[in-house]
């Protein structure tokens, strides 16, 4: 961490995350950092034992641990959950992004008729057009554009150089990274004759509360009603979403993903780095689908699946197994065939 | 469609497109929508009778289609082509985006010997730099930057934050979404000894008429010369299309394509999502590229190739198919051996 | 090449590269070009004598070659590396984008606390946070924004449109494409009961001397400590690094590669078009990674690798070969049992 403004006993931290010092209490804490990059002062955290050879190796003063440790040389703070209260500690003492002044700044373009919230920080050279409303407690980094007729819910947090185009809703509390478009046309064409004559993309998109997108990510507006996203789901960098996509609730879309256009996707699902979902079909909920599949049909509910095209991972693991065996199963079929025709031969 | 203004009868729609009404042509329309998504009062379309099951489940009350049909409870608007039909309602009766003012917003710099034609539009915190020519009826939208000597075409529109390094040309009509980057260096390194030279990347970008190109998408310029995008051709988000590329007129690249340098591609060649295609190669005219399919080597004119490598789609399918069964197959030579195996053994 | 401007003797290029000139030292050349885009008058180069075929149908006037060629129409200027010469040529009388003004755009916002070095160029519409240090000779081209507490060393070149979020750190001549962000949050949740909740990115990136960073391109902060890339590497268009990767110096990474959390890839490797490195593993120095190449696990240093799962490209291609011959193999083996079930029924 390059900001290390802490001055806290382990005790005091141990007191504010509930939980109890197995060592010197009176310890002084002066940075927060993970296992491997530690420094003498800091506190650290074990999130499964499996990390232990790390502890051990590091130079941490002191640990978040889930129960007391054998031979150990930390100071440790036992909770019940160290990575949830880990996070509450560098929430409360690591370093902050300075934060934008909660005003209007004065290059901020506000068309006519925008509704702007208490408590709204807009930064220099946003742009917001007629008719969007602007919840309480958003803050719109630099050179932000907002479309006509947009929604923001409360407390949203734009980072520099995001665009949401017309008509677009954002739930509470949604975060979106700099260089995301949110909006932005569909990609469809009427081919006659091998001329695209372009489709017009007259919906929108609807993004629920507590999402996440990441940056430079694109959710294409729908051909008409609206692309969906649904609440507590977080995308990652580079995402790709086309038009009249539905995503559930709680999921996990991880970089470089790409789903095609009219897509159904449940709650709870995740899909791993550089994955694509064709078009048309329906995901069930809780489905995971692995790093760089290619997901081409419907998936049922809690389906895992791997490989392009995407199969349930036991039967993509056993086709590979059998595939990676199979030369020496046919060397060995060869041997016994030579065998038996050897045999034939001498008994002529 | 969150907007719906229509107030217009079914006889008057289907004048506008040429179309016969069967049912009660004063039927007073109220909306657009997709057939999924239509409420009562809506238009909406049957683009092919495969849909016939969403048209009995539609709450639309009239519905554009190629022949009157038996059993419909919609009023019927029968028209040659219901998809144009449909398209040409919706571009003169569904939700306009708010137009930008023609005019050129006083925070826009224009440096001098920009030469600006008739009716345009130019919003906020643009940059055009010196020696730029923009055709009249173009629409350049808030934060957009036009780098030196670049020239757009009559009614180029450009969405919000688009980035045209210098001396791009765009042809008529070009449609740019935001965040697009045309120009950037092409990525090319002289590497002696392990370090990388940056080899002067001094070509630049030539976009053809009506190319329409993604939001968030890369076309790099040429080491010399123009990297060249047909006319007609239709790009989607986040593709990369790297320098010296020439890509033919009428093509459809999907999103999160990409395509090495130099790499020449025919017209009308269709490249679904995620595809990869190498550098230095030459794609005949008609080819399409299945999703995901990595392309490495010359593709003559209207072939269909899928996988990675490549390979025509006939013969991956067959390849795929006889991959499946091999196990199976395997395990039936296998019995077979054995069963030879025994039978030899009892003649001894 | 657009703007041909050149007005010098093959003599005169000759000196200026230290090439001696076989044929007429005073031919005029008047533009540069590559083989097969060059018109008459132009000076172009034979990188390697596998192109001896295009030097032959260029009209280009001079080249630039390694040895003396026989029966060449052309003026020679032979020279150790006619690339690296051809490189020098470009740079000194190739078309250059016109200049910056050497000065701090009135629109610029600079807040306080900001240290400017000497002889720095910033454009229109640039945003620049308090705390940051702009080393000598930088140029900031138009609306880029720079975060609070940033470094940035000398001769760095940000191309229009880039976001460097708070507390990032470049070395020195770094040049970053545009619309690239730098420092946007890791991508991380704590998951309790299928909720995510955000595990803060306090740290930040490090990015070494001499760096290039494509359009588009996004490098996350880390979760602690620092996201790292080393001196000389050089990344492409769209290309997403992922919170806490490690990458050596002297890398080439290509469009659309992705790069998964806290991986570590040694000095001088490869990888190119949209391959994935899977997250916490390591990438042995000078490791070859082929386009769309799926790594998951450690690779030693010097691999090379192809395939998903990427495997080394000996292994792969024997692999493919015996895969695709495989049907054929059994064809035969069927093809020998039924003629031992056959000669056994005989036998009966």
């Amino acid at each position: 961490m390059t900001a290390n403004t802490l001055d806290i006993s382990a005790g005091q931290l141990a007191t504010e995350v509930g939980g109890q010092v197995v060592g010197d209490a009176t310890t002084t804490i002066t940075g927060i950092s993970g296992l491997t990059e530690a420094r003498p002062g800091d506190v650290s955290f074990l999130a499964d034992e499996r990390y232990l050879a790390l502890l051990t190796d590091s130079k941490a003063s002191a640990v978040l641990c889930r129960r007391a440790l054998d031979d150990c040389d930390k100071v440790q703070i036992v909770v019940a959950d160290p990575n949830l209260a880990f996070i509450e500690i560098v929430e409360r003492h690591g370093p902050q992004p300075r934060p934008l002044p909660r005003r209007i700044h004065p290059t901020a373009i506000i068309e006519d008729h925008v509704t702007i919230g208490d408590d709204v920080a807009i930064g220099p050279y946003v742009v917001i057009r007629a008719g969007s409303v602007i919840g309480s407690g958003c803050t719109i980094n630099a050179q932000c554009f907002i479309g006509n007729d947009c929604q923001l819910g409360e407390r949203c947090l734009l980072h520099p150089r995001v665009t949401i185009r017309e008509r677009c809703r954002l739930g509470t509390a949604v975060i979106i990274h700099a260089g995301a478009v949110i909006g932005a046309d569909g990609f469809g064409y009427a081919s006659v004759a091998g001329v695209h004559r372009k489709i017009p993309q007259v919906g929108s998109v609807d993004i629920g509360d507590d999402v996440e997108i990441g940056a430079n990510t694109t959710i294409d507006r729908a051909r008409f009603d609206h692309t969906v996203i649904g609440a507590g789901t977080k995308i990652d960098n580079l995402v790709m979403i086309a038009h009249n996509v539905q995503i559930g609730a709680h999921g996990i879309i991880c970089g470089q993903v790409g789903i095609a256009g009219s897509t159904a996707i449940g709650d709870g699902v995740m899909i791993l780095g550089q994955a694509a979902v064709t078009g048309h079909i329906r995901i069930g909920d809780g489905a995971v689908i692995a790093g760089r599949a290619g997901v081409s049909k419907n998936l049922p509910a809690k389906a895992t699946v791997r490989g392009n095209p995407a199969r349930d991972i036991r039967e993509f693991q056993q086709q590979e197994l059998a595939l990676r065996r199979m030369p020496r199963t046919i060397d060995k079929l060869q041997a016994r065939i030579a065998e038996l025709e050897r045999r034939l031969e001498e008994k002529r």
